[in-house]
């Protein structure tokens, strides 16, 4: 088991606010925080070699435990951002991801977490899922060195 | 083959307009009316007994061939609204979904159609999905009498 | 300013988890929540006389601080929930929303909250927003008696 | 009034398939489609200098009257995409953009078309859009040499 945070390598997903991310005051829609949380996550397993058809044909999937953002300045249509994403922790069969959203002027957007499941499906996608207890091979992928 | 249009049933899905449903404009952002029509596309198959829980079990899916839409009147934050739907065209092993999307003091808001194929997964959910003649037993829950 | 907790009257918002609310794996891909959530904040708002188009009028709008939220059991296609809204406290210019998540066979799905500041537009939508001192006849339409 | 196809420059939109935008089928699931094609003719008038922000300044939007869209293959999690759009017609005071979408390896995936209004706000975002006649100088910002 970790003691205190995991020194992780950071992952970069580049996003945009689009029209459609917008609500009627003219800035982002939060959900959609959530939404580039939830991508950038799949991005940042694709970094270190776990992309979306390895993790389909492992029949894996990494259903959340809970997820949380603060949000510190309002996005506007066409604002160009990335998530910064790091393992802050990694437990038995669950870790946690770290998110910083970050226009592309330098202005902290947001900072957020997801607590995952590292998880199979018992006998592929439809039936039900367990968790696994993380192998340390999958997490020195993380590592920083 | 089907000559002319097909004397159906109409389905009726309630939706509201939510905040996060419209764009800077003030307005619905258009793709929803699309979400919209997909849900009440199995909205209106579950009334004709073919709900979720059946479809699942049946490994049925219904891919689309296209999708249009006009729209008609803007729609604001906290309208509240229906999708009637109706089959327009059996065909062989796809079918044509007509929608008509109205606000609740009667307004027209949108017309859209969907082409759907009437599916099934070779070999559960993630295997490759074919077409398959709709049984005359099929096409019968949807006639109007 | 409040200590503890504020005795909220509570909302009712339902909910469906449509088709393209899942992921590939058959359960509700988790962003849909907290698009739950706001709505089911704004209709909660609207049950206390806070109707979309009164928010309007007065060039309101409810900005997040921060939300947050634990995933209790997954929910697939077709089930229908209900997300039930109470204050859980107000601040002087912020108030928190908490929120449950429960599907119509009685199980908690999810547990969320929002952060919100008491907003108005300074000129209209589109112009920067403020947060304002939430009056004691605001609080007292959520006070449950 | 226009004669023909109008002879356009091209625009690419880059995005890729994210786990949220499938459905349980494992495939996209449609409006996902819609949201892309909306989002790429905003990038698309961005490459002619009609970018988010003078979009703003000017109070101009594009109400949309019709949207289509054709699904020619189905796209899978983790698939990179881009949506070619270019202007297929312009009328008086609407025109038509025409997308495809194709994946990396060059399969076409969709083919779909948008009628938009070239609108302006009467008075500010939240206040009722009007079409404008479409200046020639418009125009000739996508007019292929």
């Amino acid at each position: 088991m970790d003691a205190g945070e995991f020194h992780s390598v950071v992952g970069v997903f580049a996003c945009q606010v689009h029209w459609g991310d917008c609500d009627p005051a003219g800035i982002i829609f939060y959900p959609t925080y959530f939404r580039w949380m939830d991508a950038a996550c799949w991005s940042f397993m694709e970094s270190a070699g776990y992309g979306a058809k390895r993790m389909r044909a492992e029949h894996r999937a990494m259903p959340l435990v809970s997820a949380e953002c603060r949000f510190l300045a309002p996005a506007e249509h066409g604002d160009r951002c990335e998530v910064r994403s790091r393992i802050a922790r990694f437990g038995g069969k669950s870790f946690v991801v770290a998110h910083q959203i970050v226009r592309s002027d330098g202005t902290p957007l947001a900072e957020g977490a997801e607590t995952r499941v590292w998880g199979r499906y018992a006998d592929g996608p439809g039936t039900p899922m367990r968790g696994e207890t993380i192998p340390e091979a999958v997490k020195a992928l993380f590592r920083a060195r």
